[in-house]
């Protein structure tokens, strides 16, 4: 065991603030890594507020985690001290299910082990990133390849990946094209990597307040969704649409802006159940699909994707005195495009 | 032009009956087709009650038409009189759009015409198979091969169809799991057309009421929806899901039953929103999906198919003297499987 600071959740409702926990004895298999910067997701908020249900608190979140390989079990052959590696949105999973073997631990059929607030194959509580230390399985460790800024490498760890495997999965290449709702932390990544793998890319975004940066990232176009003549412009010329926005939105409509065969990909998840009309998806062969992160082989895959084409997140960094902040910031869509806290500054 | 005899609802609330039609002049293109057999379809309970908008009375419906060449236009290449052919849900399109010309007519962007109650692209209104004679374009004949039974071959053209091209599209074959809801005129086809195909079949039925014909008609398996041990059981167990059943299902609760990368397709629409939660569809990368009847070209490739693997639709023949009575059947579920009109009862 060892101990590591961590700026963490008391409860639901108090602000995180900094604390002391136990990490475990580095095990065979294991990678202690010193956290250099970890991303702030959406999902972390979510979580330390209790609003996707019962947490164990305190809870640090945190799992856009990017560090420095610091001890290695003895029978770790992928990583090595010294190493720049990256853990991402989980931390464990059976690894005999049939997904699990087809690299696909997120859907794990005995649960995945999710980065903070999860229950370890251990029996003990997982911590996030938002800490000096972390100790994980090496298979659940990622390299983050040379010439990615590791600061802004953090959010490929989950804003990347989520959009990333939603992207390959539906075939997004030259001559398709491809909408993403929402241009937010999640949103700006799609743009990028839709673009960088060929695909014409077009943002629908409530408004055209972010026209500028969404060209600028890639896209080919930029519609503002407030405007119901833009669903009357684009229908059918979609082979994809990713949405990014976790709020309820008119799924029919966007249903609407399909080609053939094309399919509409949730990857943020609103609480409410979303009305669909069967005609809406019988008009065009539609798909209304979801996708949820994606596995460690993809996820290495996604990093080397982002590396070979210089692609990172757009950050903001902050130290932990500025996380609360940030939170409210990110509530409030003021961020372009993720924060970023550099986890030196706690202690 | 000529005369046929058709069978016809005035209105929306009265009972169908026998009139007289015009039929178009054969034209260059056009093959004259005397009818021999008609399906009845739900559809056409649907349309002839104004279910699914304003309907111009009086209107003759059915589109799943088996019968005779009785003349071709100077143009036609494709069929010659004598020859047994079939027309299905629809008699005309564009030709020139996208979907057109990928062979999927259902999708034209002009919006197809409809076997019954649609305007042909002469101006004129469609009148469907309830009648003795009918004038299609020769690119929307189909030939009906020889071996199968041509009353048992008439359902196949909306209902085989129907059922055909998404376990085609959705990959249905050796190795994957198909479950088919609902075991009516569709569900029956389904269950049929997976079997062959060489994909494991288990019908998802309300009740065990019908299990003994489901395993006949090729199922490995039989559930009752109504109990909910049926879900836990089948938890995450099937590649495909073909829902055959128009009324308002809880989509979620299915959506479990589906593996990784699984979907859930609707082959009939209820005209109720169905409330889907994305968590049921992230668990799984899980696709909810609809579709359309086919294109021509699949349509004789499933004609095709049914002739070499000696498959038809399980029928109940009547003279349209029982039509009325069997329309109340149909919406009792009181039919193994499928209703055709023997329209030289016709007059």
């Amino acid at each position: 065991m060892s101990t590591a600071y961590a700026f963490a959740a008391p409860s639901a409702t108090e602000p995180l603030s900094t604390i002391t926990i136990e990490r475990r004895e580095v095990g065979p298999k294991d990678v202690l890594i010193d956290v250099a910067y970890c991303g702030i997701c959406h999902s972390d908020i979510h979580t330390v507020r209790g609003e996707w249900g019962p947490v164990p608190y305190p809870l640090a979140p945190g799992h856009e985690i990017v560090g420095t390989v610091a001890a290695v079990g003895s029978e770790v052959r992928r990583h090595q001290v010294g190493d720049l590696v990256g853990v991402g949105c989980m931390v464990n999973s059976c690894g005999e299910c049939e997904n699990c073997l087809a690299g696909e631990e997120q859907h794990c059929l005995q649960g995945n082990v999710g980065t903070y607030g999860s229950i370890d194959r251990d029996g003990t509580i997982t911590q996030g990133g938002y800490s000096t230390q972390v100790v994980v399985v090496e298979d659940f460790v990622l390299k983050i390849p040379d010439g990615i800024d590791p600061a802004a490498a953090a959010p490929l760890l989950c804003a990347g990946i989520t959009t990333y495997s939603p992207l390959r999965h539906w075939g997004a290449g030259p001559g398709k094209k491809v909408a993403v709702i929402g241009l937010g932390g999640l949103g700006h990544m799609a743009v990028k990597l839709a673009a960088a793998m060929g695909a014409e890319v077009t943002v629908l975004s409530q408004s055209l307040k972010k026209q500028e940066d969404g060209l600028r990232l890639g896209a080919k176009a930029y519609y503002a969704t407030s405007d119901p003549d833009t669903f009357e412009t684009l229908k059918r010329s979609f082979d994809l649409i990713i949405n990014t926005v976790s709020a309820p939105l008119d799924i029919d409509a966007f249903l609407g802006l399909l080609r053939l065969n094309g399919a509409l990909v949730i990857v943020g998840a609103p609480p409410q159940a979303l009305p669909v009309h069967a005609f809406a998806l019988m008009g065009s062969r539609a798909s209304f699909a979801g996708s949820n992160i994606g596995g460690i082989r993809e996820t290495q895959e996604m990093l080397d994707f982002c590396a070979e084409h210089g692609l990172a997140a757009d950050i903001e960094t902050i130290g932990v005195d500025k996380v609360n902040e940030a939170y409210e910031r990110v509530l409030a869509s003021d961020v372009r495009y993720r924060f970023v806290i550099d986890v030196s500054t706690l202690r």
